[in-house]
């Protein structure tokens, strides 16, 4: 009879229990959480203290009782794994219930502990008032000090998945919200010219965005100094100290600045960790030991692209390793390959999704790419309710291959997205995208998807049929060799703005008004979003002339503008 | 300079004019149109019928001017091309606004004709009040006739893509349908207990629906004869005969039992047609005449599966067929290769997805495949608003190719069927589907999506991981060698309904209930969705009894028996 015990009851090590169950009857199977739950909807968390979720037992996906009468798992709640011996193979268990310590032996032992949220050592970070949000109890006490305290202003810190829910979250409770992103950019897996409309709904929403804002220091703030009505109710307010030295008034602090590897325990068993602090495994999701295993967010797989070990946070991939790690446990082998890091969230109104890798990591890491945007509705823009979804599509420069995906918009940004990742996991290059053949009906989509429109660019930028330019270009356009052609209708430039010093001719009068263009010069062409921008660069480059056109055109260019 | 004729000017035409436009500026392009409008939103016109788009000018996409500013494309609408002279390269060309006729020659000729609504020759079929829907023409006669007759009830004869959301419209305007179906379900693409659910649906929202309604006459019918309120209003009320000898009164008729490829002209002129009734083409969309295009719904392209040339009356093909012809018509070679007939269908508040081949289709051409059944919530079922998406997934028993998928549900159908799509595109085998790494937030998805869900299945079909049975197998069960056993709780049986003969042990407590089981008969297990038999088949078959698990469990069950 194999013995397995499992670290961690939520998402990858829940799934390695009920798979390790199905495999086989005779394994005895025990499962250790050091919180009083298991299985709990950790995505969920946010969703209940806006009110969206409004009953709490519905984040408690399965009890212990579940796992004992459903799988015959041994589910042992707030038992803490103090250590690990891995040459003895025992662990060292405190019941934090009994306040009893005891030692337990395992054939296989799973490490799936998660990531903590980090908490950088500031002045102050431990005052009343501060909090953190991974499990139902963190929810929990946040719920309490807010009403409790009668807290009207809270200030989150991080701009990424769960400052960002956390935020609309506080907004739906009626809270007055500031968040404070050290970065220029919320949402750190997109790039920034795709973060600048998220930035716009944010703040549309009421919330106080402050970019470039890092914390550097908390203190307790008494009524008198606070003062005013804004910050009202509370008794531990709180004065935040901003790295550039404002300072700001504030009834509660949540630090949502991002999530560490949890491997105190790994290390202290001399497990070897990568090097972005994740749990070292193999595709068979084995650590360093033979017999320890680990999964979720806590170690390090292969990005798609590179192949880097790198720590993802994400649900999916940790029920997927959780499912893999349980085969291979039981002697079936199983390998996990890399991870994509397919990732949404919904921001307010709008939602914001990414699969791949993005162009800082590209540029960071020296990789060569190319991209294309798009600006196209979500579906058929006569029927009722569309809505512009804009994407990125980074690519390689040589094969084609897709390198990465990022998307903003209020509706199928989650489909595109799902699209784009199959797409990438199946090889497929971006020229597959263009003759992708998907659902079409006009409340679902246009005959031409937003993908398909992307596939197309980037194929006619690869086989080259049409040389693009971007943003950095326009900005930096050198008058003396170069001329910017606004080829939009007049009422377009008055309703979305204006490119800086454009010649403007509309493209339906372009091909009589071409002896208006300087022949001598190369032609950047902006439009409104790109695609009418195409027909007059084939027609331009058909009379003689150089040419490129804006990708993404106006939308592109005020976006990367605003960022 | 090359001269391009193209006749037709919606959809795979249009496409491929202004693709032409854009590699050839010197190319002389002309586009002949029978009708007064191009570049009509054709999937569009049930949408204004309904009032979902008030502006009848919504649905024109372009008109002549647009194409002449633009793309210098000599559009003629009202014009109809007679015949075609392949030996000398001339059209005859009627211009029925001027009532002349002229011969136009052509270098390269584009046949884009589309097809025609299928109208039998049943006695009556030309009466006044019998009407069509193809075309912006058809459409306004339709409106018109519902407005100056008065009619209050209308008749839709067959329950496909058109006759399903052409009689949804009329339910939205107020308008009482009946919608004749002579098959024994709507939808054809889909299979038998797929449909089933849409049948309530469409009932539901009020619709007399009948099934094995074939349409046999039709014939006018005074007010005398039709009496009472039912069909108000009108002057041309018709009476209906079914073939069965049922009669029925109705204030108009709506033939939507299908299309037909547009083939008179392509006939006349001695191309080539294949055996499903469609121009025969080659990859480059290439008639049996090497000057002769032809793309869109008039043409037979390769199925996904079998590559059996094949109608697909859909407008994404058709757009891509445009681009191709237009590439290899400029002298680029561009090839089409197979179609798979990813479509989609409102249906009231549900849609109907389909992609590959159905199980209908793999019966009658006698191809192995294995089935399995999800019915999955579309996003987290602990956020608001999710409802339950049933997906039925086709694959080779032996490799676990992706033969095809159909899926019904209120959300997110479209999402999963074009995720399935691009895997099936891209030669994934349903083992990969499993591993899909797709976006996931409680918004939006669970951890482990529908498609996920339904490649673990399959991949435990193709691992022997899981034996499944079907509703088949319990419709037909042998009580002296298999015994049903339902693991569902009572209050589900009380909710749901019950499995006939059944021994009933729910699922938490069978573990220790295994001596109540007949260790000498084939246990069939059935739980809700079919997601719990697993976790008891898993018990069971290592317990040593002989199951197999109920895929789709009682929901897949529940809508066979009511096909």
């Amino acid at each position: 009879m194999t013995r397995i015990i499992i670290i961690g009851g939520v998402a990858g090590g829940a799934s390695a229990a009920v798979r390790a169950r199905r495999l086989s009857e005779s394994a005895e199977i025990i499962m250790l959480e050091r919180g009083p739950y298991v299985s709990f909807a950790n995505c969920g968390l946010p969703y209940h203290i806006g009110g969206d979720i409004p009953d709490r037992s519905a984040l408690l996906l399965k009890t212990p009782t579940d796992f004992a009468d459903r799988f015959n798992i041994d589910v042992r709640v707030r038992h803490e794994v103090l250590s690990i011996d891995p040459a003895a193979r025992t662990l060292q268990i405190a019941d934090l219930a009994d306040n009893r310590v005891y030692t337990e032996h395992y054939d296989k032992l799973l490490l799936s502990p998660g990531a903590n949220p980090i908490v950088p050592p500031l002045p102050g970070i431990d005052l009343p008032g501060v909090f953190t949000l991974r499990t139902i109890t963190d929810m929990d006490r946040i719920l309490a000090h807010l009403q409790q305290s009668d807290i009207r202003q809270v200030t989150v810190a991080g701009g990424g998945f769960i400052g960002l829910e956390v935020a609309e979250a506080l907004v739906n409770r009626g809270v007055s919200v500031t968040l404070l992103e050290r970065d220029s950019q919320v949402m750190a897996p997109v790039d920034p010219e795709m973060a600048a409309p998220l930035h716009q709904v944010i703040r549309r929403h009421g919330v106080e965005l402050l970019l470039n804002a890092g914390l550097s220091a908390i203190a307790p703030c008494s009524d008198h100094v606070s003062g005013g009505n804004h910050v009202s109710g509370g008794d531990h307010k709180l004065m935040l100290t901003l790295a550039d030295g404002r300072q700001r008034v504030t009834g509660m602090l949540l630090m949502a600045i991002g999530v560490k590897p949890e491997t105190q325990l790994a290390q202290a068993a001399g497990l070897r960790l990568g090097a972005r602090g994740g749990i070292q495994v193999n595709q068979r999701m084995q650590t360093s030991n033979e017999h320890i295993y680990a999964v979720g967010d806590a170690v390090e797989t292969p990005d798609w692209v590179n192949a880097a070990p790198t720590p993802f946070p994400l649900a999916g991939p940790a029920n997927r390793q959780g499912r893999i790690a349980a085969d291979n446990m039981l002697g079936r082998e199983h390998h996990y390959t890399r991870t994509q890091g397919t990732a949404i969230c919904k921001v307010f109104d709008h939602t914001v999704g990414s699969v791949g890798i993005n162009e800082k990591t590209l540029q960071r890491t020296g990789t060569p790419y190319q991209k294309v945007y798009v600006h196209a509705a979500d579906h058929a823009g006569y029927y009722p309710g569309a809505s512009t979804i804009s994407l990125k599509l980074l690519f390689a420069p040589d094969t084609g291959a897709i390198l990465g995906a990022q998307a903003v918009g209020k509706a199928g940004v989650d489909k595109r997205i799902d699209v784009i990742a199959v797409a990438q996991r199946a090889g497929l290059t971006v020229r597959d995208l263009e003759d992708l053949e998907l659902t079409y009906a006009p409340p679902f989509n246009s005959a031409r998807d937003v993908v398909n429109q992307a596939g197309m660019l980037a194929s006619n930028v690869l086989q080259g049929d049409t040389a693009i330019c971007h943003p950095e270009d326009i900005i930096n356009l050198d008058p003396a060799t170069q001329c910017l052609l606004d080829i939009r209708g007049a009422q377009e430039l008055h309703l979305h703005g204006e490119y800086p010093n454009a010649l403007h001719i509309p493209l339906d009068t372009l091909r009589r008004r071409l002896q208006e263009l300087p022949a001598d010069k190369e032609i950047l062409i902006g439009c409104q979003s790109g695609l009418r921008g195409h027909v007059a660069y084939r027609l331009l480059i058909q009379r003689g002339f150089h040419a490129r056109n804006l990708s993404g055109g106006f939308i592109t260019y005020r976006a990367f503008v605003a960022q």
